[in-house]
């Protein structure tokens, strides 16, 4: 995948349902500080990682128009684990610009680190029930068994980021998953955080997979994916410049408030202005 | 307000964002057997509670229409906090047939029971944001003090009703409320449950609070003041029929196979086909 850019600087849309994304964008900022960024919360949907399909894929392509058609996006970073699972074939039929998923990335990272082959993901329901990071592992020869968890999400945004009753949460959630590993005779090495809010809390999953296992965060693995695409490109970091200078502009269906408020969490520097865009939804 | 309905049985719409508003429809069963209802579930877009009071409207407006013009409800109950306390009156202005809301009867049975006239309302966070319920209970002459607790629903949506973590949750947000009220130099007395996933999650409150202190589940409050509206019509308990013979047509716009298995857990009895519809959002 290649993108040859109109401009010096290319755009680069990121899309979300919410603001969990911005841990995506933080990612790419980092990778690619040169770049012009357009970042979409579907706040007004959200949350996608309850929802079918059809309606993720329906709210994905609305959104994913926004970004090309009227923000001049020439690259898209789908930074929504539930959108990728669900809809990336849509969006890519939807739009005339490269689309990159996060599933892909996150899948890629762990057959790169893991030896025994075996991988545990962790994300929505939504994402777990399409079965996408299955499908991605098992194309790369490694064994996935994946589990929703779907209490994370709230908890992030209630801010218990640092939160004993979180701690439980993670451990009750880890506890079946690790049982379910054994009953299928599964000796995972890997633990893939495949939801964009899940960063956050990645603290706490340290504390509380087992010695040894290594945590895949499908954020950071998206943004060197892109990077890659734009090794070269005066977007890259080789091309200098700083991230604190990189130009962010964010986009939200709802909630704008919030998006602020929440949003540098997230982000780990100030939003900035977010304007409201309504999608007709 | 009095209802004359065209025919012998009237049809009753009920309005949720989600299936949390079936504990309305199951307190409304109870008082009113031989009426018929139709039930609309707005998956698609739930939930309502952390979304701004133009969203809800929108979203709320269209869900009322469907039921009045295309089911031919005769009187709607908006069985949704956070919509009875953004959208109420533009659901009224919206649809020509009564609409009742469930903030209302919920500060009314307050101010029945409530002997120090100082009032606790757990919610979500727009019903909060709203301050609906202060203001109904303002104008009986309580004094109301209101916390959101969003990790709630989704416990209740995880199924964890009776998990310890969700006891823990529920103290630290009662420990909170109570030194709120104590700041406040309130004497609380009642506790208002006032989100409809939140009567699951009864005896868990009961086992929260203060000795003495009484807890209102708005689902029966909504539902006794319906039972008024129709009092010796043919829907009426005394009219005869049983419950289990109710006519209910239930409607979702998303996740028509979640509703199916997570909505009985809130009728308290099969919820029977749920059918998908599109409201275009």
């Amino acid at each position: 995948m290649t993108v040859q850019s109109k401009s010096a600087v290319p755009t680069i849309g990121v899309f979300d349902s919410g603001f969990g994304g911005l841990t995506v964008l933080r990612a790419l900022i980092e990778q690619l500080p040169r770049a012009r960024f357009v970042f979409l919360g579907d706040s007004a949907r959200l949350p996608y990682g309850s929802k079918s399909r059809r309606t993720v894929a329906r709210y994905a392509v609305e959104s994913a128009q926004f970004l090309v058609r009227e923000q001049g996006a020439e690259f898209l970073v789908i930074a929504c684990n539930s959108a990728s699972a669900l809809a990336l074939d849509a969006i890519q039929e939807a739009v005339p610009v490269p689309v990159l998923g996060v599933i892909e990335p996150g899948a890629e990272t762990a057959r790169a680190v893991s030896r025994t082959g075996d991988v545990l993901v962790v994300a929505t329901e939504a994402t777990v029930q399409s079965h996408a990071y299955a499908a991605a592992c098992h194309a790369r020869g490694l064994r996935a068994l994946e589990k929703a968890c779907p209490l994370l999400v709230p908890l992030v945004e209630e801010g218990w980021t640092n939160h004993p009753v979180t701690a439980q949460v993670i451990d009750v959630y880890l506890k079946e998953l690790r049982a379910e590993a054994a009953a299928q005779n599964l000796n995972p090495d890997t633990l893939v955080l495949g939801c964009t809010h899940y960063p956050l809390l990645r603290p706490l999953f340290e504390g509380a997979v087992r010695p040894g296992v290594r945590i895949i965060d499908s954020a950071e693995a998206v943004a060197q994916a892109a990077a890659r695409v734009f090794d070269g490109s005066a977007a890259a970091t080789t091309g200098g410049g700083s991230s604190a200078e990189t130009e962010v502009h964010c986009f939200a269906t709802d909630s704008v408030e919030k998006f602020e408020r929440l949003g540098s969490r997230f982000l780990n520097r100030p939003v900035g202005r977010v304007q409201l865009i309504d999608l007709g939804g």
